[in-house]
């Protein structure tokens, strides 16, 4: 089998890309799959962007991105899990097995931690079985606790865990996203327990590199530029037999401003060099 | 007795200031309580700061900072060692029962963040008999991990509080600081565990605010300007039993910039507001 044959690229990767010009730059790149966000899937049009991939022989293997839901005023609260339905919906027409979960941070002035991790798990409750019925496994993805208060109150992967537990192993499950988890002091114990429960449905690799960037969203590293030990990682995630894409999934501004082809082939290089 | 009794003032939350504007600044304001860093000890001399800080009657509730012992070098290592014994010594002299440690980070292109980490439980092996000898407390400080790679590899409370386990409690325990460990989803189990087993031997307070600026370092929340229930936290730390300081570390480059005695003024009064 080819060493590519689980690599998929993250349409933030190369950001300055099309959903055509991400399609067309994989397939000649030997690149078997791709993980749009819903930005360029809405803008391509879905149905199109749908026979796009498909007819270029691609996989999707995930849509990015659902949640938001941590919202507690009740008509911003609907409309959030409307729009978490409509995704659901898109990752079902592009055939698409994975959708991501970025639960949403606090409001303005709010405290309430607690209270915004309850209404995440409230929110799975609501969604689980329309994902279900809909052939759509929901990710949970926890981020890097940096991004607590302004994007996701789901910090670890043990949390991660805990809350998809509730639901069958098909409508939910969790991210593995090396960027956001490579710190966690019982990450290894937290692989094999996501592997155990069947829970594991998203590998995504990122190197971890300083200093942060204002705001720090754009500071994540190429595959080996940083701290992350991605192979060891990637071994652990397969110990547990998980054999689906490993997704790269890389924000950084300074690659986003280079040659897109530039920057694919040089993922394609890391990625050799850092994870097979 | 008085509001104020429990609060005490790190040094870095008012950097502008010299250690005596400090202690002048905190009399005058009724605060009973300084956390110096070593560097403006050293700068006003450490017997001189010693006698500055006794004759104003103010209690030193810590002192900043030791670790910074991750490093594998033997010389390095070695050196780095020596230098938390003279820290442990400066801590004595200074009538000071809690020396704070913080671990340090990884070198340049390291990736062995579980070396590091034993090499941290080595290091403590080696201090803490030391400190002991001389009634100071060594404090391992769970730095938020947005620092692991660069600062400090023990993430969260729970790490901290296994690190200090295998020493006697007067000789090893752990900072809660609420920037650093506001989002664990075990807060409160952690907290009470810390308490339980004797070793919540310092808490720290500062907000939690975005976006977080370059670099990430200064980018700290006055009291009641953030995310972070501090009240809450407060109660959770007395209910373990826990009596010690109330100590204000805000590293603010706003602050900074500021007029020392406005700064401190603001401070006692959004401690009054958001903590008491």
């Amino acid at each position: 089998m080819s060493e590519l044959a689980r690599l998929s690229i993250n349409s933030e990767t190369i950001k300055q890309w099309s959903l055509e010009e991400l399609v067309a730059g994989c397939v000649e790149a030997g690149v078997p799959g791709v993980a749009p966000w819903r930005e360029p899937v809405a803008a391509y049009g879905l149905q199109r962007a749908a026979r796009l991939i498909r007819d270029a022989g691609l996989a999707v293997t995930s849509l990015c991105r659902g949640g938001f839901y941590t919202v507690a005023e009740p008509t911003a609260r609907k409309a959030a899990l409307d729009d978490n339905r409509r995704a659901i919906d898109e990752a079902a027409e592009l055939n698409c097995p994975v959708l991501v979960l970025v639960s949403g941070g606090l409001g303005d002035q709010d405290r309430d931690l607690k209270g915004a991790r309850i209404r995440v798990a409230e929110a799975l409750a609501e969604l689980a079985p329309y994902a279900g019925e809909r052939g759509v496994t929901l990710a949970i993805e926890p981020l890097h606790p940096m991004f607590c208060s302004d994007r996701c109150v789901v910090s670890t992967l043990s949390q991660a865990i805990d809350l998809a537990l509730p639901f069958p192993a098909e409508q939910v499950g969790v991210v593995v996203d090396t960027y956001h988890c490579w710190w966690e002091p019982d990450l290894e114990a937290q692989i094999r327990r996501a592997g155990e429960t069947g829970r594991l449905a998203l590998f995504q690799v990122a190197d971890w590199i300083t200093p942060l960037p204002e705001g720090v969203l754009l500071g994540r590293g190429q595959l080996g530029d940083g701290h992350v030990p991605l192979r060891e990682i990637r071994r652990l995630v397969d110990a547990t037999g998980h054999d689906g894409p490993v997704e790269v999934e890389i924000f950084n501004a300074g690659m986003r401003a280079r040659d897109g082809a530039e920057v694919l082939a040089e993922v394609v290089q890391r990625y050799r060099d850092h994870l097979v």
